[in-house]
């Protein structure tokens, strides 16, 4: 009996953490479309993103190098929580009385709680060596609005988030942590911007979107010279630097002696689901792998599932170039569900592509099921989901039904993204039968996506 | 130059998990004072706790074995989040410009977020093994009611906890915790027992206290036959199980390459200061070693620093047998300061007696100056730390100011035992000015102290 029989833990020693990220373009069996000038129609190029972003992070965004290597500054901060934990969940598997085997690859041990810092650190650290003073971004749940303030302390930036208004006051420690961390924070629309006075002109009431915060963030860092916007998700680069999961994940399963049938993550912008995936779908384009490769999305949010593959704005306004995704039209605004990280139109264009190319397959969750998965997977295992993560769970828990069902042996690994301790209002209306299932109506799909901008 | 100029972080393989826990009571240099029946005055034996206890938790209560074997079930669990690692502060010391080395041990890591699985675990097993149907326990910020709500629901036991009022409204989301874990929870003084039905009629408006919370259950668990009773700090025992922090710790040091000349860590009832500090005050008692040991209390509860050493009730009723150790009074009330873990009348009687045996120290701090030491270490270090913690913090930012002025290098660990995402309340409060200090008046305590038990 080899010793992983035996093993709940998989580990891996410091110097383990990658040492380059791993860029999947150039692996790809078609090129990624262009993104598109949404005055002209016309690709862009680098010049076109430098009100934004530091030069570094332009040439990884386009960049079809294999790999990038990770600045020595960045893996010292990556000590903090990496090379994170897999996990065989042995009491989960017991309890689904299931013959399959249940990985889980933990985030949650960084000091913001997810996987975001793994590219707030980086992003954090090129704009450092860039020179700028300030960072603006906007946060869903607050996981990333966290993750960027934290980077920015240890690199002595300031930071500006725009937090989604429903989330805002949904988790009103996910701000103070973003306080405590020194930053300023905003309910988004906000009065702070052009593009928030024009969305709360038009709806007072809004809970406003990802969308909406996004314009906020890019016009406060497109008018203000000293500072750079950042994102948490959707971009090449930020999927570029997630991809430390995969990397490790892939040794640990090594170490684990099985690989993996089934690869789960749960998918908003998509840079956790990149982050495991990645390097997987790496391994089936080149090895000729044959793992399933499964994204977990909500049924109120169900960008992947109902969405239509066409170019569209990344936010609301009109502020960010037109990228070719799944969307759902930048002018749809998700109901206000309790994983805030995931309502978002559209997704990573990366992301989109796998899908478009039969690469990796989607799947939607509503609500009620996806706590109902939390929970059994917290009194199982030990550790309280964030609700973002928790419909990884629920894919990873179907599939190990199913291979009951089949009486089959599976192999499951999945990502835990991100621990709930933000989340216990959620949990508290889950448990006051207060939680609603949304299964947004075809119809209100339809309508938004007649509003996708005309291309070409 | 060593790798560990260099290294920021000192980790331990899996198979490092200790694999006894250090019993310190053999190495003391005089036996500990007997426990006392609070009716006669007589010293109590293993039986008299039977009601309260599984026998194997007894024994290792009152042993006088050098290490105790942990069983592998535990172990087990323990690696959800063990070993634990040790970070050097290397950018809080830049921050203080200090000469003093500063190591940190991270507990915040288990799925409660705190130290207390470590025992929680334990005695879940212990009581799963003997036949316990449900555990009653008090808690007060809510870290230990999470933990053993944690470790209950992975043995299949169940659990009612008793929340300190005044940190139950404080703190709703520990309390969410509690429930997402399946215990069943209430505010103390509560109306489901005779002891938190007395304090209501005499004072309704009590914030509560561990005190009383610590009746409530010890009577809950008393008149109910297949009930235990659990306590997540104070006893031998659970010193015992929180000694595999300081023996990692101890390995850790080596790694380093270097020995601390002060270990710190907060008291509240003392156990994540005994399982950081025992092993090295054993290592003071066997080798001659000349490690300061600091405990860092809240000046709202100096226990050790303005206590009495005596024979005391470790709870308001009176339901506990009598321990000698230092106290405010058993009828003590301390203010609802935001490190709700500290807020106890006395201490742990092992603790107390290292104390009195001039092994280690004591200091106080108010509440202000602990936050302060918060958020320096947070937007340093990037772990946003419990509140109980930062009173650690504190004295080890002043340790190293001080050696700082002495022009001195200083070796420092101290022990970061919980994060702080559940105490964003308390920070919230802090920004907005809103805290106090509060240093609780001499003469209250020598009123509180007129109530002490006659004994002999």
């Amino acid at each position: 009996m080899a010793q992983s029989d035996k093993q709940t833990k998989f580990i891996l020693d410091e110097n383990e953490i990658p040492t380059h990220w791993y860029n999947i373009v150039p692996d790809l069996p078609a090129p990624p479309a262009p993104v598109l000038h949404p005055g002209t129609g016309q690709p862009i190029g680098p010049a076109d993103l430098a009100p934004l972003f530091p030069m570094a992070l332009i040439m990884q965004e386009v960049s079809s190098e294999k790999t990038i290597e990770i600045p020595d500054e960045v893996r010292d901060i990556y000590r903090l929580w990496r090379p994170s934990p897999i996990f065989r969940a042995r009491r989960l598997e017991k309890a689904l009385d299931t013959p399959a085997h249940i990985y889980y690859k933990y985030e949650g041990g960084s000091p913001a709680g997810s996987h975001k810092p793994n590219t707030a650190v980086a992003q954090a650290y090129y704009n450092k060596a860039d020179g700028t003073k300030r960072l603006t971004t906007e946060t869903g749940a607050g996981q990333w609005g966290s993750a960027l303030s934290f980077a920015c302390a240890l690199f002595g930036l300031e930071c500006t988030v725009y937090m989604v208004k429903a989330s805002y006051y949904q988790k009103p420690y996910r701000k103070s942590m973003i306080e405590a961390y020194g930053a300023t924070i905003y309910a988004s629309p906000s009065t702070q911007t052009q593009s928030g006075r024009k969305v709360l002109a038009e709806s007072p009431d809004t809970p406003g979107s990802l969308g909406i915060a996004i314009s906020e963030a890019v016009e406060d860092a497109a008018t203000h010279d000293d500072a750079h916007y950042s994102l948490g998700s959707v971009l090449n680069h930020v999927m570029l630097h997630q991809t430390v999961i995969g990397q490790e994940a892939l040794k640990q399963m090594e170490k684990a002696g099985e690989y993996p049938d089934v690869v789960i993550a749960c998918v908003g912008g998509g840079s956790n689901f990149a982050g495991l995936t990645f390097p997987f779908v790496g391994e089936k384009l080149r090895q000729g792998k044959k793992t399933r490769i499964v994204a977990a999305e909500p049924t109120a949010c169900p960008t992947l599932t109902k969405g239509v593959y066409a170019y569209d704005l990344g936010d609301t306004v009109g502020l960010t170039p037109l990228v070719k995704m799944y969307t759902l039209g930048h002018t749809f605004i998700p109901p206000a569900i309790h994983a805030g990280g995931l309502r978002y139109h559209g997704d990573s264009p990366l992301v989109c592509q796998l899908l478009d190319h039969g690469l990796i397959e989607a799947v939607a969750h509503p609500q009620l099921r996806v706590f109902e998965a939390a929970v059994q997977f917290a009194r199982t295992e030990g550790i309280l989901p964030a609700p973002e993560a928790a419909h990884a769970i629920r894919s990873a828990i179907d599939e190990a039904l199913a291979a009951k069902a089949a009486g089959e042996k599976k192999v499951i690994l999945f990502n835990l993204s991100g621990h709930g301790h933000f989340d216990m209002g959620a949990y508290d209306a889950y448990f006051a039968g207060k939680l609603e299932d949304f299964d947004y109506p075809d119809e209100a799909i339809a309508e938004a996506l007649t509003h996708l901008p005309k291309v070409g």
